[in-house]
């Protein structure tokens, strides 16, 4: 149950086969620095290319194709006083023809008062001066090596994780990833400041950030997709355009797993899906969108 | 402001130009009866067809095209002590691959204890024999006639409302439909005691209800589709499939209420959506599909 | 065996319950005067509105719901010397960052010479000073009254028909609706000198035509959606958004075909629809988009 | 202009950085030797994992980021008298209430005869005892290094080019890939005896096949995506899921096609496109599926 603190020398754009950063055993913790979405680090300065530069990778001893590795975010810690976004709506969120609508797009800096918990636009128009957002920091971009020998870029996602945009991946949560290579291979990146529903600007308030987490090598968890878990539910992630596919692999990973771990039929797992799953439109944006699918454990509780 | 009570003579399977039922002023107060989404009534009876046989229409005095008909939702008082639902997921919600788990779809009954708050299976599996629901009722299709003289199957949804089977459709809520033809003709039925996101098992717990809803013309509110107002959001609905279209459609009408009410231009608008939407998935399985797009009042309180 | 030629007194702008407009005997020819998309007829003037006023509805004797109605297409007679077409790309149909390369749409003039059979733009940029397209001439919008007593947009599509816009739908083909009403109800319009795969600047070249049709009735025909035959294939049609969709409605329909017809099992149908079929993405505009499912007559010559 | 002849010792189921396998001049000519999607060669024998093992890669020297690679399909000699086809369609291809249509899916065997240019089932069912298709070879799959080192599996596609599935790709054929590393670093494989639009069981006619192409820089060709030219056509080609968005893609690549190599503006090219386009739905099987959009190259000739 080591502690590790790791500072990344190089940092990539793709989640895939390299050379690890960082030999770390079943259980221990580590602080790790990243920079923003296109390279910039805690002073501001550019240290990688974009898209999504990842720090890592970690090589978790034990973690063998089948498992699972399970990462229990512990702390997200920016470490800039400055984000950025997007400042017009992407086109694909809205009706074809309100494109024109929007001026061409800019970058837009922001303000991060981690101690106040609000961020705000450093020059905003009129209409926003005294306008501001809760500062709740999540990861963006993070996962582990795809099969095949595959490095894809750290632009969309897949079963393997990557670049989900969910805003639901903050400090206490705990997330499952399918492990395809020796040592998992776990890759971060990407937080963010604060980010809606969908991503619908193309970012979040995107910052640089120390992320602490624990990662843990769950032995023949053979799951499709990333999973996780929060204080009051559990959910999948479905990755994949269009959204009703994203849904479908959500849909179906819960599935899965409601019939694996909680004792039910086919039958009986639509039932209680069928009353009380929760969808989250976690990006809308990237390569590939991604879904949530939610089950409270409350509606858990009176199975047999 | 009267208030009148309403037992439907004959009900529709199409949103489109009926003989208006009652005549209201607008501030009117409605108690109607509906039957469940294959026609039967509080006692159990067959009283209409399916699709979602339709209570209605209320022909409200003053309505013209061009004007919005606000539905303030007062109460949804179950008249049935019994639901049902289908027991198997919708074979598009989940991997095409997938679809094979399933047994062949049938009709299940449900009991419904609204005093409890509280319903579950009449004949439980096993694993489920203490399980139940929380009783949140809804309605699941109501609207106003379309443009151009059309008449819509009660399956589907659009524009003028329909069959949207959002489970924000409870208690408390205003809806505003875009009115199209002279009286509005408002219809509504298709009530669910309980219902998941995205309608996956293709219903609800489907059932009879007394409906009390208030209407109100408010003249020349032009909006392109469904608004609505609970206590802490104001919210959009998109209807059309795919999802992306959905979206599409809600995110845009956000769009141009935030523009036309709140003072924001295009730019202003992207960064409150972009930091602040929810969306609902609300049926991923009708014809349409139905997502809303919603922004907190909280994060509207800061505007200038 | 009865002809008739037939003037529209009104037009509907939606397919559904109309009173008849001329009641025919199974195997009567009609030739039948159809305006233009936005209701110019022969001379130019407007006698209706958009969207693609039908001609219609014909009563044919003794339809009935579960037969099939055949229409073969004789002849498609332009009856004006100008068509118009909208000047640039739907913004559906390219990257939504491109969108921002088009100007503001505009309709355009055309010239048709029926005698030459060329059609080309009245003020064409210099670029396409000599640049010309065949007229080859189709029926962009027919069908039959659908059911629930359904009327719905001439904008869009269904089971029944409609909206198609389909090149395939021209002079020699035969094409089967699903009755769902007595007498079927037969609507037409919206004809098309020419138009590529997509209508994807959503119009083919709009036009005013009489058009020569004759009507017979399937008795038992039960079929999902419309079905066609040509000299050399045979083909089905699904209509739906997204294309995905459209194109899962046509294969299905097909499948049905060389089952029930052609005395295939699913197994052996996929064999010959695996290696064989064709598909046309006739309409990637319209509310529903079309996909035509095609199998050459050739490749079920070997049948036993 | 030497002319190579290459057997693979090792294959590649991502396309990516591999070493170069052969280093050829632009302009050179190879007859290379490929195995079938399950890594059968031309004995039977297998050599090689599934997906779609790769022969290649060949660096072309003088290619570098920002020209595009002009393959010339010269000719494809299939090596063995055998190939494989899945024998039920597709759950994705047909609606998803009819998948439960079909038995579980099965590798079935053909005979093919490429002298009397027909393919048969080795064990056909009596439906199809004299059913024979015609022998059309096409490469499935092939394409150049992506960006960003990017090692994508040859189960899908991209800009980049790999799984598109297209029977357009047939000897005579020239097709071109935007070049994203030094020397291009071309792969190709997965060849079919025969295929239909959109690959709806899953594979063409599976088979081993010698291929000789012709490799040529064309320097400072910018390109978005793969682009073809055959005997009467241009073509352009989409990756994407859904399949309107591949369609976006290959209309907007015909759209910068027209512009920048024909003289046309954004209006002007809208007026041919919206014309004339054909578009193919080659594969909508694949994680990424294919369309193509196709202009005649008649419908170019009056041009300015």
């Amino acid at each position: 149950m080591t502690t590790h603190n790791f500072t990344p020398k190089a940092l990539y754009n793709t989640i895939g086969i390299h050379a690890p950063a960082l030999v770390i055993a079943s259980g221990d913790t580590v602080t790790a620095a990243t920079a923003d979405a296109h390279g910039f680090d805690w002073r501001g300065e550019k240290i990688a290319e974009r898209p999504n530069p990842m720090t890592g990778p970690f090589f978790i001893e034990g973690a063998e194709p089948g498992d699972a590795l399970l990462i229990t975010i512990r702390d997200i810690r920016m470490t800039r006083k400055t984000g950025w976004t997007f400042d017009v709506l992407s086109p694909n969120v809205v009706d074809p023809n309100a494109v024109h609508r929007f001026p061409e797009r800019h970058k837009t800096e922001w303000v991060i008062d981690a101690d106040k918990g609000r961020a705000w636009l450093a020059e905003p128009p009129t209409s926003l001066a005294t306008w501001s957002v809760a500062v709740e920091p999540m990861i963006g971009c993070f996962g582990v090596a795809p099969d095949l020998g595959q490095a894809i870029s750290t632009a969309t996602s897949g079963r393997y994780g990557g670049n989900m945009d969910y805003r639901g991946f903050k400090p206490g949560v705990e997330v499952m990833f399918p492990v395809a290579v020796p040592g998992a291979l776990f890759f971060l990146g990407d937080v963010h400041a604060q980010q809606c529903d969908g991503e619908i600007v193309g970012t979040g308030i995107e910052t640089a950030a120390d992320v602490t987490f624990t990662a843990r090598v769950l032995k023949g968890s053979k799951i499709g997709w990333p999973r996780g878990l929060n204080e009051t539910e559990i959910f999948t992630i479905g990755n994949a355009r269009p959204l009703d596919q994203a849904l479908q692999h959500a849909t179906t990973e819960m599935l899965e797993w409601l019939m694996s771990d909680y004792g039910l039929d086919a039958v009986a797992a639509s039932h209680v899906m069928g009353q009380c799953v929760r969808y989250d439109v976690a990006n809308v944006f990237n390569p590939a969108f991604t879904v949530v699918c939610r089950v409270a454990r409350e509606a858990l509780a009176g199975l047999a």
